[in-house]
């Protein structure tokens, strides 16, 4: 890890403007990363991840350990280079999608065996091995293993997790070699103000360099994801990087960040983009709705994006109603040109002490009409059982 | 049509390199498009093809007159604008998709009766009807509608289809509105060459700026496709440009413009290279084989394409496994760009007057290992039964 890998800037109504250190370059936050599960951020190539304005990527130790495995990344220099990116990585342990991709055998103090999603073979990941795969890959910012429930969960059950999952995250302090990455710790606790309380106060005990709130976005009301992520970033340290995991929508990034988050992760903007739900300042339409086959202005004309510059909404609307490969393309890169810019808006407003004022006018103007929710249900159930 | 349409440049033991003049730029010939069925060469942007090296894509009207509508590519501006490519276009007349991927209804002297493959609705193709579809698009090039056969129809059918066929480019040239588009014949007679004399004949003497060769690569033996294609060359006229119809893999190329053919079409290059077969100096290979999963260096280190010049072979293999789409993106780029490079190789020994010694050199090195076959056995069924 760098002498120092996160500086905070400025706050503005408890919004948060930084820098986080790695060693492949500077990342301004509020950063959101797009996901990148298998080395790939779907459709598109590392350099116009970089154009559209990202330097911070997350990808999948669960999925790259499987596919095509964490040796032959190893041997092809590490994950920066397999994948031709040369800005900054943080990779998730691998915890989640064994809770939540593969049939999980068992798990026991030591470890958890599960099953491989593609091929059924049978694999065990200790906190030692999650991070020996981390460090392995080269990422700039590593997870520790922890142990996931879901929503609805007792008290009781989220508290033996929480206790296991704290024991995993000492495991992985102690067995971290490179001393180049940043190690975060996962806050658990499910919806329980108590156990959250309880996870922070452990986990910041150990001094980790960034924590993560995870066990979020799992099916809860929207009102208690956002009371939880409330209460946590509330006890974390103010000189400390938090990170929401697998939140990604433009409207609960606002929300999370006037709660003090710092960094983002999800697929919810690709993903979407796939489905043909694209971002505009009004709100998310969906492309293949009639209105848009005869369109001849672009989709977003505020939109700075090469999509945006280049076609017309009827071209985009002809792609998608064709099947055809290239309408995915330019959707993600809209989305995801989307979500830059808008990162880049949230940041300006903090620096500047006006972050209440942007929230306000964002929230008014991006409305979510019956439309859009249909799209965004559909994406709320692949989140909620895909990512935390 | 402009002033010229063609200039030949110099001749090298039967093959051609010229010049075509188009109202979108001047296109070297040899040439060969991309197949942009739907107003897009698949997973590729009009930037990237441009930059790959081609300035002439093929689209077919078949396809746009179903989706989105001749009207609303009208509405659009046109094709270029519509698919955001300022440089030329051909466009396909429709008959041969009708005749190969539509369920025919009834065809006779006024036009062909089909039904959508689509949605099943039915619909009327007259030549006047194809020729005005192709103004309202703006093509550069566009062909006259022309009646199809099969590969084994009597002489008795294929000769009654080329004798329609030729009524039809009549019509055609007749109705034909705007001037600054070039209209081009296509020569029918199936494998007959006494009909192939009669075709080549009857259309020249009707004095078409350019002129195609149809109905090979229907499933016929190659030794007959190019049989065939000497055949009909050799009676064409030699300062009108020669287009070989549906023609695209390394190897025919090189034979077909060794006997006097201009211009290729094929999708074969980009379908293949979407089943992971992609085009080595040395031949094709299959990027699924387990061999590649390991391979640090990249495709073809001679390739100065996007993809071996970022990219491992390992990265490649990783992407096809995974099923990303990425690959698709990176193999086509790759496959396009090695087509690119071929033409201009081509081109450069015919204007020093060494193709012959190009030739052979090409293809005792461009082998067909048994790996190769089976790759291409499967274009070849798709591409016979979906190109002439």
């Amino acid at each position: 890890m760098p002498e120092k890998h996160f500086n905070l800037l400025k706050t503005s109504s408890g919004a948060r403007a930084g820098e986080l250190y790695t060693p492949h370059g500077t990342v301004p936050t509020p950063v959101f990363m797009p996901v990148g599960s298998q080395a790939t951020v779907k459709t598109l190539t590392p350099r116009e991840i970089k154009d559209i304005g990202f330097n911070m990527v997350l990808a999948n130790t669960y999925h790259l350990y499987l596919r095509p495995g964490i040796d032959v990344i190893e041997k092809m220099g590490g994950l920066h280079r397999f994948m031709a990116w040369d800005s900054a990585v943080l990779t998730d342990s691998g915890g989640y999608q064994v809770f939540s991709l593969a049939p999980l055998c068992k798990i026991t103090d030591e470890g958890v065996t599960f099953r491989s999603h593609i091929d059924g073979s049978e694999h065990f990941l200790t906190p030692e091995l999650a991070v020996k795969y981390q460090e392995s890959l080269g990422a700039d910012i590593m997870m520790v293993l922890d142990e996931c429930t879901a929503y609805g969960d007792s008290q009781e059950k989220v508290r033996r997790a929480m206790d296991r999952t704290h024991r995993w995250a000492e495991r992985c302090l102690k067995t971290q070699k490179r001393k180049d990455q940043a190690l975060y710790a996962i806050v658990q606790g499910g919806m329980f103000p108590e156990l959250r309380r309880q996870s922070v106060e452990y986990l910041t005990a150990l001094n980790f360099p960034g924590y993560a709130i995870g066990g979020l976005s799992v099916g809860e009301p929207k009102e208690t994801t956002f009371a939880m992520v409330e209460e946590t970033s509330a006890l974390l340290p103010v000189e400390k990087p938090r990170y929401l995991m697998g939140v990604g929508s433009p409207e609960d990034i606002v929300e999370a960040v006037a709660r003090g988050i710092d960094i983002f992760d999800s697929a919810l903007p690709t993903r979407v983009a796939r489905n043909g739900a694209l971002f505009t300042g009004k709100g998310r339409i969906n492309i293949r709705k009639a209105t848009y086959r005869r369109m001849e202005k672009p989709l977003d004309p505020d939109c700075d994006c090469y999509t945006c510059r280049t076609f017309s909404t009827a071209y985009l609307s002809h792609l998608f109603r064709s099947d055809e490969l290239l309408g995915l393309r330019l959707a993600t890169v809209h989305n995801l040109r989307f979500i830059a810019n808008l990162m880049g808006k949230i940041r300006n407003s903090i620096l500047e002490g006006t972050f209440d004022a942007f929230r306000e006018d964002f929230l008014s103007s991006y409305q979510t009409t019956n439309e859009q929710v249909r799209v965004e249900q559909k994406g709320r159930w692949l989140r909620s059982s895909r990512r935390r």
